[in-house]
């Protein structure tokens, strides 16, 4: 992947700079989370959200990443959106339209109100309205779910837009050359079997 | 090979073997690469092909994972489809439904027509057809990418289908369930803004 712009954020870097992390963070829910087990990298995927500053993961209390937080293991989380393939006149300028955050740093364990209230915002930030309309987690169910923030500050962002750059010794091919774009949508909801019919699908799915 | 699979077994999330594995990676071609950096995990996006029983990996000869992959990192390599947001009457139910393949294991540097052949079946998975339509690369184009090889030995999958899986005392709730399907599809081919405008785009791209 040629062509890229890279962001670095540290601490005080340029607020343009972290508008365009947060918004690569949310146009998505699925990150790599990547972290040390017995020495070696391990990389899984799990869902995030984005919490102001931070990022929140979640998993069960003996999921390996949450584990690996709990034994203080650093980590690397990354976020990436496939725009387009990009379909150059030679295989060397072939290459992908994408835009990437990646994240480093240690997790940290969340507890109390803090946590409950992290939970809340995973589950809207993967359907926004969600939260009003589900029952209220139990004290055993939230004790069975653990969730890991990581702070923004160590992160990079990398991007590739626009056409294929060809050498200008290609350019007089016949070789067709472009982009294929990549789209990502929802669907239309499908209700589950267990639904009564007469429940209709909620406005903040139907208009999200 | 099926053997020398490691399947990681949940209770509705089991993937039976060698040929969904080779179905999860066959139907993708971004991966998430960690490596190890002075002993911190890494993790980086990067295209991917599946020849045979390994995958390839490209960039360029001072990209971090090449580095890591001639010093011998081990590496961990996660692919992952999302196929549906899981809308269930609770938080705690509430998931997502997707396909995913860890691969890990050490990297090997690709050489030679080995390293040619491989470039070429990069640039035709991410467009079957496409290698015969582009120039050939020349040696200093070969040169500046490095091919990487991670054998499919220590591999597993995890996929969740189906609709919410929620408590029974929730189903008598009036919120509605069910799934919010996700696609990614590739739309119509976007010509280039120097592409002669007398070359058609390819049946491969038309039909593919």
């Amino acid at each position: 992947m040629s062509d890229k712009t890279t962001i670095r954020r540290l601490p005080d870097r340029a607020v343009a700079d972290t508008d365009q992390i947060f918004s690569i963070l949310d146009a998505g829910f699925l990150c790599h989370v990547a972290y040390l087990r017995d020495g070696r990298p391990v990389v899984i995927p799990t869902l995030y959200a984005r919490d102001g500053e931070r990022i929140l993961l979640h998993g069960s209390n003996s999921s390996g990443f949450v584990r690996a937080a709990r034994e203080g293991s650093p980590f690397s989380v990354g976020v990436t959106h496939v725009d387009a393939i990009v379909a150059a006149r030679s295989g060397l300028h072939s290459s992908a339209n994408y835009r990437s955050v990646v994240i480093h740093g240690h997790g940290s364990i969340l507890e109390g109100a803090e946590k409950a209230k992290a939970l809340d915002l995973i589950v809207d930030w993967m359907i926004p309205g969600r939260v009003a309309d589900i029952r209220r987690p139990t004290e055993p169910e939230v004790k069975q779910t653990s969730v890991v923030a990581l702070d923004l500050v160590e992160v990079s962002a990398k991007a590739r837009t626009g056409g294929p750059k060809d050498d200008p010794e290609d350019l007089g091919s016949d070789t067709w050359a472009g982009l294929i774009p990549i789209e990502q949508t929802r669907g239309e909801p499908i209700a589950a079997e267990d639904l009564d019919p007469g429940i209709p699908v909620p406005d903040y799915l139907n208009n999200p």
